[in-house]
């Protein structure tokens, strides 16, 4: 067995059932091998063919199939044009693909009755992704959760990823040490530019940079932003800013440190459904408060926020 | 005037007594025009000599007081041989440089009664600084403050940024429309391999990957973790883990989301003077409360952690 962090392989019940997205690369089938020789019994293994790569996609296809049968376990395959969604939607390939696969496991969820789908990403996934997070401006050093629920076309699934740990090559060099196979090149879809750039070129400059293991730095800071995400909603709760008919009581919300107030108000925002609801809008409404501060916002997506007799709320 | 956001200059009231760190670089020479501009009346210019760079260093110390006497300001330079204290003190130049200029300041703070202190770190510098911490594993996405109190070589001072929002492309392209001059490679001391580095090559890499201003995202970035971090310092207040007698209330503390006991137990210890408190001691602290967790736990530095009766406390 490949050593390492494996709690989540270690700790979940081996009788229940879960799907696996299998794309027959390196990492999916390490997941799938890991499951089984755990002793995981009802695997569900589900493929999508993104009907990309033509031909090289539909032996991947072939290839999970069989991998499946001989593992004994169940086998869901779909496909889908990709290229053509994009199109349709106005999106790129990368989204449309996501959407695609969301849809996908939604159908084999609906079908099996099982909620719970198990991923393949890895530390290098997890890596890239508080990179581009960081990178691209969202709020701290936010990554990847090994458990996550997610609502993928209107189905709430329970998502794990329990490889979030445990490198590419870890995964890939196991892989050898066992005589397994994989497709090289399996791709979900085609990843991104910018995807590919942060793991070709800036994750080994910045690991010859730092001198030491990027891969696990950035594993941390994920944790730590998930550590004060936890603190954060507890803090939201504790504040306890709602009135008796759930308008934000603004005498108390001002008690508050700002950062907390910040955290109040979209949380507020975000349960009453206000859509795009960016650091902006928040800021907006927080400026109402302010001592000759408007008693109207306009808030996207139609609603109104008002504030009156010491209380504010969206009518 | 430099356009962008500077609020601490405008709101900064003007007549207070500021210390100035000036290495006669463009970035700080940019600092003490503009606060000169802004209406700042008693600033006190502090040089350190860090002896590195022979007669540049030399001339840069010459530019400084005669910008300062221009400007009607007082000066107060200092000389140092950073890379003999380097020697003498077992560490980098760049360490050395730093504790030199701490005992610098705290030396010009105690001869002029003031505690204010003013340098000249900009938005470049704060990308760097964020960059390196997640590199490093550091908690989070942490950067630098624009307000914070240090402790320099047993003084508290109060340290301001008033341009860490500014990038450094914008202060000397203002500085050249002023026609305005400062000694090129003036620094503080030689900067670091790694800094040089991710200034000159991960930093402009990153930026052509994501095709966007990077330096204001890892603001945003270092932004959002000082406002977690503000919530999780109210978190820990409002949790009240300790008991009348200043002992942790065991399951008071185990009412709390594990994150927050986390924050709860490293509080507890920081208050205790515990020393290299890093995150294995607060696990080891943490672990002591499992079933069948050990009663004591011998702490770095010396004291010892110990649980009984439903407390834990340090004996």
């Amino acid at each position: 067995m490949l050593d390492g962090d494996f709690g989540w392989l270690k700790e979940a019940s081996k009788r229940r059932r879960y799907l696996v997205g299998v794309s027959g690369g390196a990492d999916s089938v390490a997941l799938l091998h890991l499951l089984q020789r755990e002793g995981f019994q009802r695997l569900v293994v589900c493929h999508l063919n993104h009907g990309l790569r033509r031909r090289a996609a539909s032996a991947d296809a072939r290839f999970v199939e069989r991998l499946a049968e001989r593992l004994g376990c169940e086998f869901r395959g779909g496909r889908e044009d990709v290229g053509q969604c994009a199109e349709m939607w106005g999106c790129s390939v990368e989204t449309a693909g996501r959407r695609a696969r969301h849809a996908f496991f939604a159908e084999c969820g609906r079908k099996t009755r099982c909620r719970r789908l198990l991923l393949a990403h890895h530390a290098d996934d997890q890596a890239e992704t508080v990179l581009w997070n960081l990178l691209r401006g969202s709020r701290g050093a936010s990554g990847m959760k090994v458990e996550q629920s997610l609502a993928m076309a209107g189905l709430s699934m329970q998502i794990s990823r329990p490889l979030l740990t445990v490198s590419r090559a870890r995964l890939r060099s196991w892989l050898e040490s066992q005589n397994l196979s994989w497709r090289e090149d399996a791709t979900n879809a085609e990843p991104m530019a910018v995807r590919n750039r942060l793991r070709n070129e800036a994750l080994p400059l910045l690991e010859e940079i730092a001198g030491r293991d990027v891969l696990s730095s950035l594993q941390k800071a994920a944790e730590s932003d998930a550590e004060l995400r936890e603190i954060e909603t507890w803090a939201v709760e504790q504040a306890e800013v709602l009135d008796p008919q759930g308008r934000i009581h603004i005498r108390k919300l001002m008690s508050l440190p700002p950062a907390l107030r910040w955290s109040c108000v979209f949380d507020f925002l975000r349960n009453h459904g206000v859509q795009d609801l960016g650091r902006g809008v928040v800021s907006r409404v927080l400026e109402m408060l302010v001592a000759d501060g408007s008693a109207f916002l306009n808030l996207p997506g139609g609603g109104r926020m008002r504030r009156r007799q010491g209380r504010m709320f969206i009518e």
